[in-house]
């Protein structure tokens, strides 16, 4: 295989946004253009998980090529739910990787909140088995509020912990222009105050209001080369040195142990072997916290902390900018959002920027190898990446 | 790049079915997997339209995966319109290529019979632009029915020679127990009849009832392997030796000239060089007639005939069964059906059928060399295949 390179890197704002889905699209991909100085672009992917029925429009990946005015390239949509972003990124990788095509762009976009939050609670609910779950009214946050009761019984876990992942998130969205959330919060305001269970109330007890990311719109898009193209631009280099990705049950009560994150386990393992490095190797990571739950399991079954012990990691700071391990420096879905098709591609846009030195005040000194975690279903379709500085 | 070969083959009638949308992206997998031997399956491609907004599921691709007890195998859904089954395959075979996989499942389903006639006209219409053509009411019958009358009054077409697609269509559909169509037709008896125009009434004029392919629920798939696993099974040898792809501008009206199918050309010219034949070399070719004009116009535009002569060749004969060129020996669209995510994977397993010689009493005498075309949105995203028996 060829070794595959990210060369450009573009995104939106994560908020509301205005626009067509189509643009939402385009747009990070005309940044991500400009950025590399590349313009003859082969082939395009598009992640999005809701256009079909939030948007109505299908089709999608042709509008977009159109609209890029990249005629004739080919283009295609890709969908694996919450992972379509890190989906459509190895389909990039293997488009390169494998000599069919030497300059491929990654966009994702999801226009969300064109629906109210019920409607698109509905939409991610279409993610669970439609006879085994979804007809009982399972939603994700209510397997996600199972999951953290299970895993506080089991590890000790407690309503703080889960507040610290928000606050650590939040805090860090404060240094991103692009991240949708920009709100300080602390730890007593969320959980001990007068007001804090009028302004945090139970979602999906144990899981809070601050315990779950916001619906978002937004735009993330990478352009992916070989070595020779990404050294011509004269940009740092930044090599995707691995892609490892899992399945496990699509019925959460189907598998063994509920409380462990097989596809995670894999697909992170798959990764770092086929990059040749060792999760103490790793300096930066994005991972899917779509609930604050999720961030301290990925970060024991990713290999960062023993099993039962991310909670402690989180305590002793290690995964704040400045820790050892910073995790969400971006803000994370929690901070920076989660428009469903764009959150894996986001998170390698940010990979790519820290790797580059480029992420100004939220720049994580000497960082050389970065890891991203995308989450599909709830665990049930894994994408996890590494990435190299050179 | 590695050579990549179709290792095993399976499809499920075409017609209305009762099983849930994974089950029949499931099913034909189960069929190639006997088929070939082959099962461990290392990822898994399935090809969709509407799975979101018509049967109310998303990640299907990890459902597909969990059906068939593939996990821990990733998976991702493609969309690409019509064509979702020509792009799925696309990217199965950029992973073997790749190396990134050696045995990879791409299946592709679609249940659209679960909404009405009129409720399905307007899921394919979203793949038009959603402002510029959409909301005017456009439809892909409606953009059919302009080109034709364009190239009628140009090269001379008339509606018997539509006609003549259909009623090829329909007889070979006849010698397929997977087609939908079962039902043979004559040119006087939907055209010069008493009856025609209450059986055969007027579409999207001129096309009728008879020029249009039926909405039908379906799946097909395929395996692909490498070369050497393929030789491992025993199995007759068919090489996919070339893939091409082409978008045009998404509005048909900005189309230099809208009798042009540029997006076919490219891909057909790009599928062939890569396979280094010549349209001459083809022995069987399986064309996207979701309209009967779609047809004649891609035998011309593959290079088969010349331009604005593919009208002639079908009147001699040449596109039938025993002829020069047979076109669509499964029925194509219009006699097989048009599940939309399965089409283009049926297009590949009757071609691999046809080289492996086991296509019974609708073989095309020696048969080394097939092709395929599916064609997405009004042709603004097309896929061509070419195959190779060995």
């Amino acid at each position: 295989m060829r070794e595959v390179y990210v060369a450009g890197i573009g995104i939106t704002s994560f908020s509301r946004l205005e626009f067509p889905l189509s643009e939402i699209a385009a747009y990070p991909v005309m940044m991500a253009m400009k950025d590399s100085g590349l313009k003859d672009i082969e082939h395009l992917y598009v992640a999005n998980m809701g256009g079909g029925r939030v948007n109505h429009q299908t089709g999608l990946a042709s509008a977009v090529a159109d609209t890029l005015s990249l005629t004739p390239s080919g283009a295609e949509l890709i969908e694996n739910g919450p992972a379509s972003g890190g989906s459509a990124v190895k389909q990039g990788f293997m488009a390169v990787a494998s000599g069919m095509h030497n300059v491929v762009a990654v966009t994702g976009a999801e226009r969300m909140r064109e629906v109210n939050n019920l409607e698109a609670t509905d939409l991610v609910a279409t993610l669970t088995h439609p006879i085994a779950e979804y007809i009982y009214g399972v939603t994700l946050p209510s397997l996600a509020g199972m999951f953290t009761r299970l895993y506080m019984d089991r590890y000790g876990v407690t309503d703080r912990h889960l507040a610290m992942v928000a606050v650590k998130n939040q805090r860090h969205a404060l240094r991103n222009e692009f991240a949708h959330i920009q709100q300080e919060i602390t730890v007593e305001g969320i959980l001990d105050s007068p007001e804090a269970m009028t302004n945090n109330p139970y979602v999906a007890a144990p899981l809070r209001f601050f315990d779950c990311c916001p619906v978002s719109d937004g735009g993330a898009a990478v352009i992916l080369t070989s070595r020779e193209v990404a050294e011509a631009t004269g940009r740092p280099l930044v090599r995707l040195s691995g892609v490892g990705q899992a399945s496990d049950t699509h019925c959460v009560h189907e598998r063994e142990d509920p409380t462990e994150l097989l596809a995670v386990r894999r697909a992170a393992a798959g990764a770092m072997e086929m990059a040749g490095v060792e999760p103490s190797d790793v300096d930066v990571a994005e991972l899917h916290d779509a609930f604050t739950i999720l961030e301290i399991v990925e970060s024991e079954e990713a290999g960062f902390f023993p099993k039962g012990e991310g909670h402690l990691a989180l305590e002793r700071g290690d995964t704040e900018l400045g820790g050892r391990l910073p995790i969400n420096v971006s803000g994370g879905l929690k901070g920076r959002g989660h428009p469903v098709g764009a959150t894996g591609i986001a998170q390698v846009y940010e990979i790519a920027h820290q790797l580059r030195g480029e992420a100004g005040d939220r720049q994580v000194e000497g960082a050389r190898v970065g890891f991203t975690c995308n989450f599909g279903g709830f665990g049930n379709n894994v994408v996890c990446m590494v990435l190299a500085g050179e």
